[in-house]
């Protein structure tokens, strides 16, 4: 536990002090508390009985109101995959990863079992949308989890969502169903430290929202993680020029100084969604 | 590992094979593929101490371009709870839970970030609000798993959303800030088995999204899940009568043949969100 504390305590840059609760096995806790995001793997694959697997523990995470509005897609025949990769080329270790997964929200069937006992649907708005979106980010994360608990590495794909409609066609989604995130994955060939987060006193609030400091904890943020994870490259320094140090901030908001899939919302509609 | 599979099999009623690869620990596994929501609980409170620690351990999962567009709102203070509580009188077990997070997503900080590096936000469309709402669900997943691991019962609350705007005020959330789920959590008071889920064969899909027998598949789960776990009350009885058997699909059905929440898009949009 004090391992734990002090893991966590590294990564958010403060002291996460040991609960007074006798707790029994904290194995999971320090599995997750020490988890990295891993993009580089060995050659070998990974079965699909292990990869189904897995996907019953994900599935078996909560789901919005017992709908069970998501779904996993497994890649492993190649031609699907090289498919993939060739809309994935901005990120060089996709390509090289074992096995990809796509995780999709799946509002289709919701709507099919309405059909099928002659109900209304009356619930054709943002909310629809959102619910199966979550769900597939619940089913990811539980996903992600139970992989890095028998060792395997991966790395969500949010990239997938640049290229909605290719990736559509590719997996034969269907109305209502949509790709969230892709997760590329395999047995990790290297090691690496726990990436830093923002402190948790800016990101765990008691009883209300506060952000009194939130830009001096931003800023000391950038100064610790420049100072003990500095990033390799700089962004777009055409357009931005060389920052020095370059900060997390920095990076995130040159990021998204430049438009990212403005297209969504028109693919989340042509889909069958109505955003309102 | 034969256990794990057998878990997994009555919860999704078809055989979950024991995979080839030789994995060294399985007990996050096995935890995760047994897992239930809890909705009662001993008396016991949970410290803030753990509470900050689950926290941490569930920040520590991945982020959307680590972008970190998530925050953890712990309840403690006993007024602003009973005012929560008296928004979600629906369900009796939410006032008797010990204890009560809520799971925000967060696009402010980004925009905050652009203000001060001085570079302009070019993402003010859906995809701003669907990645924090994302993060948000992935956060909510990696807390359950955490929570769980140790021995915590929890139930995720979706309904928290049923009054996004008495929530934003009582929680003093800012413009793009938004709650997500509440998660009602505490030690359990009781056992309970597995819930049943749609089969793999129905959410799993090889390379390509497949649905081919879908209908028969809802069926088929809908008579196992009445035979194994009949559900104990019928929705709405006065508009849409008697069923027998009284499945899930009808459940379902009769819940989405009434609007809920409805005007989540208004509330998103008022927050400051463009749903483009």
């Amino acid at each position: 536990m004090k391992e734990l504390c002090e893991t966590l305590s590294f990564r958010f840059g403060e002291e996460i002090p040991v609960p007074p609760e006798k707790l029994q096995d904290t194995k999971t806790l320090a599995g997750m508390a020490g988890r990295r995001s891993f993009r580089r793997f060995t050659d070998q694959p990974v079965s699909l009985e292990l990869l189904k697997l897995l996907a019953g523990v994900a599935l078996s995470a909560p789901t919005k109101s017992d709908l069970q509005q998501r779904d996993i897609i497994v890649i492993k025949d190649r031609d699907v995959r090289n498919k993939l990769n060739a809309l994935l080329t901005g990120q060089d270790w996709i390509a090289d990863a074992p096995e990809m997964l796509v995780f999709c929200g799946n509002n289709r069937r919701q709507r099919q079992i309405h059909g099928w006992r002659n109900r209304p649907f009356a619930n054709d708005h943002l909310d629809a949308f959102f619910n199966a979106g979550v769900d597939a980010g619940i089913a990811l994360q539980a996903f992600v989890t139970a992989a890095e608990s028998v060792g395997l590495g991966c790395s969500p794909i949010s990239a997938i969502r640049n290229s909605s409609l290719e990736v559509s066609a590719i997996l034969g989604l269907p109305g209502h169903v949509f790709a969230v995130a892709g997760l590329g994955l395999g047995w990790p060939a290297h090691d690496k430290p726990v990436a830093l987060r923002l402190p948790l006193s800016a990101t765990v609030h008691l009883d209300q929202f506060k952000e009194t400091d939130i830009e001096e904890q931003v800023r000391s943020y950038d100064d610790r993680r420049a100072g003990l994870q500095p990033m390799r490259t700089q962004r777009d320094e055409t357009a931005f020029g060389t920052a020095d140090p370059y900060t997390w901030s920095e990076d995130k908001a040159r990021q998204y100084a430049r438009p990212e899939r403005a297209d969504f919302g028109e693919f989340v509609k042509m889909i069958g969604f109505r955003l309102i």
